[in-house]
Order: structure tokens, then C-alpha cells, then sequence
């Protein structure tokens, strides 16, 4: 058995959101998927907050990440929790059916919950269409892009987890967050020694030249 | 809404086979996800003989095309019916766990079905990985990649399908079934007038050079 063989399955990369105690939340998917020509799969980790929060409001939507989307929304999306943070906020948005969706993106899916199934980890929740509209055009970004030209890493707790070191690239003056990607733009060595990553909160040793 | 959005989620392609009455079966799939570290959901059509077999049989393998895929295999396994035709007739398969899988793939995944969740078409089966290994070297395609890059059509059944005109291209002497894509290698008007596509069985009238 070798595993490394799941990493030929290709997906896109989404923002998932919903709304929970009146507030906007939201998390990073890859596992998306049109079943019928009007129902939508996807698949949420039960840690993931937005998982309960779709299980309460039984509506979410599905913003369609582009390939020239800002470098900062997968770490704000994917490396913080809904449970400690509006990540919403300072995020370009439009409300379409009571929920906040990317401008920065291709296009949204509003989709309300019809059923769900339930594994040993994560819920595949089978939501009908209601709304839809494309905002961008731009060619929708894929997992595989993600990892290998923006040299992305995924949270641990991503059935698509592959441990991942990025590789160096000549001709800019940004670093990476290696736990979740944040870019800082400029010479982070300029920064106090006390210095953390505003999304994921780890020290400035864990930032690499990109 | 705008449904065209949807064509804006990442798919790859595969070809999902199982058995039925002692002989393999199979279909092409788009809708294809995994969902834990050890579970694959995907979707197909409750019309496929595929879906019908799968329940039955309750193991199913998905072999993973590559972007360098044969032309014909595509339509081979998507635009014919499994109760009508052994659509494994003539092409190069391992046997893994008693399942046919693809030799000309990047890889396999063995799943023993699991849990099953249904939809107005379509059902998703959710299967747990109890096999999978990397064949080829090569690209994954994507379903993008297919439509834009091989100018591939899909059957009308499948919750993906998009009304595609094959764009011509010069320096080729072939010529491609524009109802399931079969491709003619060599001058097709010195067929006889009554020559039909092998795969969709449609008059030689439906080719379109490439």
C-alpha cells in the first residue's frame, strides 16, 4: 500500500462558510464535489468549528478560490479557528442569502443542508443549490497548484495533509509562515525577536525566505 | 444563479470498475473525494450498471488517469454501458483484491464499500482504502484539462456535463465522435457510408476532424 498515490486525486480550493451566533464563520476545503445537477458534497472535519456550525444553521456557501487569489486568505481561512477569531474581518465580502461570500474569488454555490453522513473523523454534508453566481474570470485554483506553484502547506487535520518544506524561489523579499503559510511581505529579520505570526501565532524562527 | 459557476470545481477523472456475475465492469467518474485519512467518497449515477455492481459486489477500485492517457479509454468507459459490452475487452489491467484496475493510470485505490448515502441520480459511496499504489509517473488529468486541453465531452448523465463543440487543430489527420469522443486515427470518408462509431454506435456523419 502507498499512499502517497491519494495525492493524484485532485480537488479545488474553497472557502467553506456559514454563520453561527449571528456571526460569519468559515473554513478552507478541498473536498468539494457536484453530485447531482442541483446537490453539492462536501466533506468538513468534526474539530473544524464550522462543521457544528452548519449542523446548526443548515445553510453554508462554497466560495471558489482563483489562482491569483490574495496569498493571505488559506492562512486566515485554514490555520485559525471560527472559535477564536472573526476571520471575516478585513475580508472583502458579499452577503447572499444571510451568508458571507469571497469577493476574492471565482464565484459562490449557496447551498442548504439536506443530509449529511458521518465518518469515523469528518461529515459529508449534501447541500441543495439555492443560489449561484460566478464573480471572477479566473482560472479556479486546484490543490495541486496550490502545493506546487504557491508552495502551500495544509493543516494537519486535512485528509490531504502532506508534510511539505517549501522550496526557495529567486527575486522576492517575502518569507512564509511554514506552519500555515502566511506571507510576510519584506525583511522579517527587522522585526523584534518577540515578533509571532498573526494568523497561526508561532515565533518568527518558524518564517523561511520564499 | 448561474449554473456555469459550478464549472469552476476541480475534478479529476478516473475510471471506477468493480464486478458483476464474475466479469469487471466499469465507468469513468469525476466525482471523487477523499474524505478521512482512509475513506474515499464518490458519486455515480443510479442509472450506471456500475452503481447497481458496486452495491453487490461492495469493494470498488479507482484507477486514476493520467494527462497522457489513451485517447480511446475515456470514451470506452464513459459512453458505453457495462450491461451491454465487456468494456475491459482488450485493455491492459492488473488484478488487485479480484477488482480490474487501469495499468495505463497513475495509480489505484482498492475501497471495500462502506456506508452509502442517496440522492434524487445519484448515490455517494463511501469507501474505506484497503489497497492503493502508484503505477505511472505522470500528471494526474483534470477535468479542466480534459475539456480544455483534450476537448473531451461528457456523457449527458453525468452531473458535470457540458454542451462542447470540439475546437479543430491542425497538423493531425484524425477524427473525433463528437457524441462520445472516440477518435478515428487516418481519413474517415474512405469508411463505407454506413460506417458507425464502435463505441456510441452514431453514423460516421458525427465526426468532426481534429
Amino acid at each position: 500500500m502507498n499512499k502517497n498515490v491519494l495525492r493524484n486525486l485532485s480537488y479545488g480550493v474553497y472557502v467553506v462558510s456559514t454563520k453561527c451566533d449571528n456571526r460569519p464563520t468559515g473554513c478552507i476545503a478541498n473536498s468539494v464535489m457536484q453530485v447531482t445537477h442541483d446537490t453539492i458534497a462536501l466533506s468538513i472535519n468534526h474539530d473544524n468549528y464550522t462543521n457544528k456550525c452548519i449542523k446548526e444553521h443548515k445553510k453554508f456557501a462554497i466560495s471558489i478560490l482563483g489562482v491569483d487569489v490574495n496569498d493571505n486568505i488559506i492562512p486566515i481561512f485554514g490555520f485559525q479557528s471560527g472559535r477564536d477569531v472573526d476571520k471575516f474581518k478585513g475580508i472583502e465580502t458579499s452577503t447572499i442569502e444571510g451568508i458571507e461570500v469571497l469577493k476574492d474569488s471565482t464565484g459562490y454555490i449557496i447551498c442548504e443542508l439536506q443530509n449529511q453522513m458521518e465518518t469515523e473523523t469528518h461529515t459529508i454534508f449534501l447541500g441543495k443549490i439555492i443560489d449561484c453566481e460566478v464573480c471572477k474570470e479566473e482560472i479556479p485554483m486546484t490543490y495541486r497548484y496550490y502545493h506546487q506553484v504557491k508552495k502551500g502547506t495544509s493543516p494537519k487535520a486535512a485528509p490531504t495533509f502532506i508534510e511539505n518544506t517549501p522550496a526557495k524561489t529567486e527575486n522576492s523579499i517575502r518569507y512564509k509562515c511554514t506552519i500555515c503559510g502566511y506571507i510576510y511581505e519584506g525583511d522579517i529579520s527587522k522585526e523584534p525577536d518577540d515578533y509571532v505570526c498573526p494568523v497561526c501565532k508561532k515565533p518568527k524562527s518558524v518564517f523561511a525566505k520564499i
